[in-house]
């Protein structure tokens, strides 16, 4: 297990590292994140590199047992660079250059940049091969931010002449009739400015689909470098968790060796244990593979306003939710917060003045446990009987054309999530070419775009005796975001046993009763966002509307195809409607040693060989009480428990039992 | 009467055309809209025309008794065009282009696009010019959004030149001493840009004139050149009601043969039928003869966000009110939901995947009663005895100073007429230069910039017998937008025997209690967004404030001038209190057999001269009973009807009686 | 005492003249400002100048005893100009230029506009040399807009060179550390453009500085051109009280003979008698002398929208208010309402149609009772023993980074001066290097930028007898705005005897319950924006925290030092508390002659030689009664009066009282 925090001995006085790598180690650290914000003290002036000052702080923190994972430093460009080639400015939506004074502030499409962006990274990593203080890389920070610059602009017409061959291929398959936007050169394709109103919704997607190329692309070059001369170095990059919408994920994930991410509970408003369980359980799905928390909120966050106070014990118990939900790794951010800059009021683990105070010890108390627990956690996986599937080309289509403000695909998402997350269902994220074979129940919602290999795998996945749940607006666009030319849900239609007749979109937070019937009879509630129509092919119906002209027609349906089921929800149920289905269903959570536990009460089992850690987490402000049957070694309390025991309010418990 | 749909045949595969053909037949389409979307289609590069698909679209239809009212296609520019001249892309108030992408994205002012404009139409014309399926041409589509480019700019300098003459009479007209703004070459005048602040009214005045002239002039070429090629073939624009704030629709009626309009009912919130009769009465008014619904709804509309789809029955009953108010043609938008494009869930009659249903259906019944009813409507006209005085002027020159979020022009003007169209009163909108001898009745609301002569024809009206209703706001400027120097109403004041002592703009939804006296005794309620205080002359009072500083002192008055009356609203009086008022007036509905009518349903009656034709239109959720007096034949049901009958909810009766 | 009105001759026919004169005089008036918006009328062409008409306007008004301020016409350039020098033009934060066809369209820093504006100034200040009738100058209107264009960054890098030296010094004292901002060239170092997103607290603070001093500086060329021809003759410059944010008028008012402003309490919502007071004590703080009101609200107000109509009475009441505060000079804007122009519904005493009516009354009738108190008032001064530190600086750099909404400064400067203000306290607004030894409490809210120098001052203060009272945000930053490396409050911590060990920041309105206690026992409360955690070194304890997770920990401290006290607000309190914690500090008024005042009675003191004059100023709608003890002669009523007396709604009443 990796504990950390991410450091910038460029902001202090060299005499203040040997107190803080005291610190550091006091606390249990054994890992820092450095340099991916210091090019310019890397690299002066162009090709003159200074690297003796890094070298420095490896070296010190080394000696007391820290290593260093590095991060390029390209999110934030030098102002020598951004002066020589003000094209290289990343332009916004609405026109404006996001000029020098802040970060992210490059289109990731520039050849000067990439240019310089590849010599950095090269004299870094020649610099550093062989360093075996060095453990890991990070590439950039945060990836995001679409630009429109004509660079973008050109770039983007050489990838939709790669994606579609000509000019013809692309008008038949976009529907440029309409309009009469029938294009005569790949240089009249215009970049889908925010002035101009409602786009073509296929150059809408695919111009979201080509600015997170762009980002893929430009990570790969990086990665190829990094891989050529320091090897076997593994190399991350720090996404921004389920809630960023602007990258496809899978893709980034692809190229890496492994993923981590920024957790910060509280940048807005009261802290959500759901929302972040799901950004976790998303960021170890990108890989299907255990990932760090590259910056885990260790003090109040701020850029121009400044966020609560983390309260006590909070850090601990967020940080623990990670690694319950599979992190290997928990790099707070930041050591020391920054005395200048427009994160000044970030702060990390110690304030401005430096000196340890509760949030420092509520560090340590965490690195004292982890030390106690020394390698156990290597190796274990999260348990997992539901996969949801996650789309980034739906996720972008719903960008352009977001049907109704309550129809908001994150949301729904995030809503049927919290349906399982609230019984401790474990639950996966996996992409649409995902095995599926594995999983009992499969959630697929919203799937807007659908292929003909989906739709096949799908159906084979049910027909195998898997259970698959969609929703409405699945199956409406092909993968050009055009919409099929059958009755919906188009290529689903026939394992679903439906046809959609009609649908009315539920504009203004209007709502429409809803009825169990049949195996979900008895619970009531309420549909809101959309309302498919539908008539029943093969399927019987679970739910009816109860309002709307629609009143006494199916609203949720079931059909049964080869062992398994399919299950269509014609509108968005509420949190009551939801459970009870969920019920309907059977899922149910599996853990090896939980009888029972209080509802509030978040339970995540990571499973080993030669062993099972049952994580009992109480994000809530009363005390919870579990019934963790035979039980075992409890590693937070550091003795054995068995049968019933009470979680305090923050509170962690880990119950370790052997396995087979 | 023309019944008929939108139809985009270059959306379809060819072979589906003989299907659509025969589905609009089956439901009483008799015509159809092309090729407004299509210039691309029909000239892909400079020149090369291909009208051979069109050809073949209009002969197919003409088999199926369809005939053809065409397009210009200039409101989508193709790509080719916008390419070469990059100048000719519109500049909204903040600056930026309306880059490529959408519609509506030209200049009108662009010599180059004029040309490419006029090529079109002329090849257009010429191709169809004999061609007796097509029976009528429009305009482009939806004319407005004001351009600030550099073109537009210096033509607006030319047009204020035309139409001031010199720079000295300018300054003068305008009060350019006001902050020194004084101009000594027509090129320093300005744009009203958004991001200089409030700007000289004066100038914001003329440049919305000049903005709305612009468009004119670029239907106006369109139209000289189908005159001089196609003669006798009427001309029409589909225009976007009584709530499009930014053309002068007097005018650009002026130069067409027919009036026609786009009716989309839920475009968003619920629909109110009384702003759809206030969006026909305008059309009807501006050339004072019947008109089209060139686009009627025929399902959910829809942009990025999708509306609410109409409840059944909905879509014939707003039809029917279309042709109460005086509609000859009714065009559903449109015929097949595109499957593409910005507008793809903008539906139609029949849904993307081509097959009727419910919606299809709703129209085809309307179909059937119009072949039942032949030719019975032709010639009949829309009774009103009253008239309400629209004025662009005044609504263009609030545009630029508000007064207060309450004293909207369009609002205020809406909600007197709300009052009239809630007793079944028969309403016309009328110009300024209307004739208005024949009006018991005659609302000018708030008719701001005022004229001589205008003020001269209200005297005469209410000299020989009218009654003349204006409200606070009126009279305040002369026709420059510059604030009279007498006291208000300024040339108005004698005629309504007051002056305005003071004024008070009633912001923040501040209301001041009111009380009618004298004739008006009993009712009290408030006046809300402005009220003047008055000083009585030769008038007496009405009604008089019984709050703020001004209580006590008259709040409506009215005067005796001949054998009429002209009656003062010094405030803007709540629902109660101008029902209350109107009844004083004695403003009553005049139908040829009504006895009663229940509250709720809406009563129209068209009389041509061998019959009546009563339209009872309920379009709220209960069922309506009116007495038709001695009846006649009802031509939905198709029988006949006498004294009371039952209106169902969303039902239409249509009674004739025998006139003469 | 100067009584008077803001004239515009150029927008009224020269035979109108006379009578303006003649009504202004029966009035009282004794004073106009004149020109300051007529730069084309005085120049129509570059070098070719007109002041015949202004010459008629002094001569025609000082026939009628009224003398004459002159404006510099430099806030609206003639068109001929801003055509000549596009680059002139202001540029916003959002990168648009600020077009011709309002006012404040020009960039300070332009070599261009300089020129000319010295041309202009210099020709008036040549022409009106000697004339006994201009008896004052103002230069320019209402100076302020921050400019982002080419030149305001090159100046601004100078600027920074000026300030810095060197580069290397620039980066060590911004930390350009962060984010490898560090600047390698001048030219590098760009404007805190909006788009940009948050920027480096020192580059955003210095930007803000740099604009002050640009229009500090343009105001200076003025003002030096002015004092060389017209030596004697005073010079101001209209500001816009304590609300204004973007100019550091200590700085501004530097230069001046004497501060004006313009005071418009109904500009939007109900107008607020404290908040005027605090303008009023920041004005006459500004070079601690006597100032003019010179537009003081004389109508309803309006742009594009129109404001409340003043209610009878507030005119003159508004007008006393300012006289009892210290306003030495009432100049009404403007004289007559004018009938063109953005500002068309700024209404005057006069409206549009030159009538006199309640309005003219209203200002005839103080305009009596000063003539009858003649030059009493003369050489007396506003009485204060509490002073108040506004720091320009620390405004500046909350509004880059606000920390949470509710922390606003100019905010909690105004609820803490209203605390005062309820209790009649006088209050002297002062700059942080004032000398304090003459009041017995000083409040110095949110110093967040703090030098050595000052806290020394504060700490002598104490030292010497001084109540010293600060609160949470102080003593945050160095003077580059950068964070202290001590704990919090840095630099006071010592002084006032406490270290804040953490802090929250209470977002979304959260506030947290407070109890007094020991000397403040008693009184509960709420705290609200920000909440310091504090530990006491050498204080004690008057208030602690409720809630969160600091319950029972210090909110308000207050510690001991040499003769004096200095008491801590870690959060700011509501109403009732920091009115009970007034009480505790002692915090009393020191009238010459009132026993006792109702509540809501404001009371304030003008004290000179020879007597002392107490203002009774009723804002409410209620009559309020005062007991003025052996009293004197009232002025408004012209009697003597003693012991209780009676205030009517909107009243004023002022006591003379013999002194010594």
């Amino acid at each position: 297990m990796h504990y950390g925090a991410d450091y910038y001995p460029e902001h202090w006085p060299e005499e203040r590292w040997e107190e803080d790598a005291r610190l550091m180690q006091a606390a249990g650290l054994n890992v820092v994140r450095m340099a991916e914000f210091a090019w310019t003290r890397m690299e002066p002036s162009e090709g003159a590199f200074n690297f003796g000052w890094l070298d420095r702080a490896i070296a010190l923190l080394g000696r007391h047992g820290i290593r260093t994972v590095l991060g390029t430093p390209t999110a934030a460009p030098p102002a020598w660079i951004m002066a020589a080639h003000p094209d290289a400015t990343l332009i916004r939506e609405d026109g404006r250059p996001v000029t020098y004074g802040s970060r992210r502030n490059y289109c990731p499409n520039n050849a000067d940049y990439r240019r310089h962006s590849a010599r950095i990274v090269t004299a870094m990593a020649e610099h550093y091969s062989g360093n075996p203080l060095v453990i890991g890389w990070q590439i950039d920070n945060e990836f995001g931010g679409r630009c429109y610059c004509p660079v973008c602009q050109a770039a983007f017409q050489r990838w939709l002449q790669d994606r579609y061959g000509s000019l013809e291929a692309l008008n038949a398959a976009w529907g440029t009739e309409f309009w009469s936007h029938i294009y005569s050169a790949w240089e009249q394709i215009p970049l889908p400015w925010a002035a101009t109103g409602t786009h073509n919704p296929s150059l809408a997607l695919n111009y979201r689909r080509f600015m997170s190329d762009s980002y893929v692309d430009y990570q790969r070059a990086q990665i190829d470098i990094l891989r050529q001369i320091c090897k076997d170095v593994p190399i991350t990059h720090n996404m921004m968790g389920f809630g960023y919408p602007n990258l496809n994920y899978f893709d980034l994930a692809r190229d890496l060796d492994w993923v981590s991410w920024d957790n910060y509970p509280r940048l807005r408003g009261e802290p959500d244990p759901a929302a972040r369980a799901l950004a976790h359980a998303t960021m170890r799905g990108l890989k299907g593979k255990p990932f760090w928390v590259m910056e885990e909120q260790a003090g109040p966050t701020g850029g121009s306003t400044v966020a609560l106070t983390p309260r006590p014990g909070e850090i601990p118990y967020w940080a623990w939710q990670a690694v319950a939900h599979g992190a290997d790794g928990i790099v707070y951010f930041r050591w020391r917060t920054a005395r200048f800059g427009a994160e000044e009021y970030w702060h990390g683990i110690l304030d401005h003045h430096g000196i340890p105070g509760r949030r420092y010890d509520e560090v340590r108390s965490m690195g004292e446990v982890l030390e106690r627990m020394g390698d156990r956690l290597d190796g274990s996986r999260v348990s997992a009987s539901v996969a949801m599937v996650l789309s980034y080309d739906s996720r972008f289509a719903f960008q352009n054309q977001s049907h109704n403000p309550h129809l908001d695909y994150p949301r729904v998402f995030a809503s049927l999530y919290r349906a399982l997350w609230k019984r401790n269902i474990g639950v996966d994220i996996v992409p649409c070419v995902a095995e599926l074979g594995r999983y009992r129940i499969v959630l697929a919602p919203m799937l807007y775009l659908l292929d003909a290999d989906t739709a096949e795998r799908f159906r084979s996945y049910v027909a195998q005796g898997g259970t698959l749940v969609m929703t409405c607006r699945s199956g409406v666009m092909d993968m050009d975001n055009v919409v099929v030319d059958t009755r919906l849900p188009g290529l689903l239609s026939a394992l679903f046993g439906i046809e959609v007749e009609e649908y009315d979109s539920l504009e203004d937070g209007r709502a429409v009763a809803i009825k169990g019937v049949g195996p979900l009879q008895g619970p009531r509630g309420e549909g809101s966002a959309w309302a498919d129509v539908l008539a029943l092919q093969q399927a019987e119906s679970l739910a009816c509307y109860e309002g709307e002209y629609y009143a006494s027609r199916p609203a949720i349906t079931a059909s049964r195809v080869g062992k398994g089921r399919a299950v269509y929800l014609g509108t968005l149920p509420d949190e009551a409607l939801a459970d009870a289905f969920l019920t309907a269903l059977g899922a149910r959570p599996e853990f090896s040693s939980l009888v029972r536990a209080d509802s509030g009460l978040e339970v995540v089992e990571r499973t080993a060989d030669h062993a099972s850690y049952l994580f009992l987490l109480n994000g809530t402000g009363d005390e919870k009480r579990a019934d963790v049957g035979a039980g075992g070694h409890e590693w937070i309390t550091d003795r054995e428990v068995a049968g019933e025991m009470v979680v305090p309010p923050l509170g962690v418990r880990i119950v370790e039992s052997p396995r087979g």
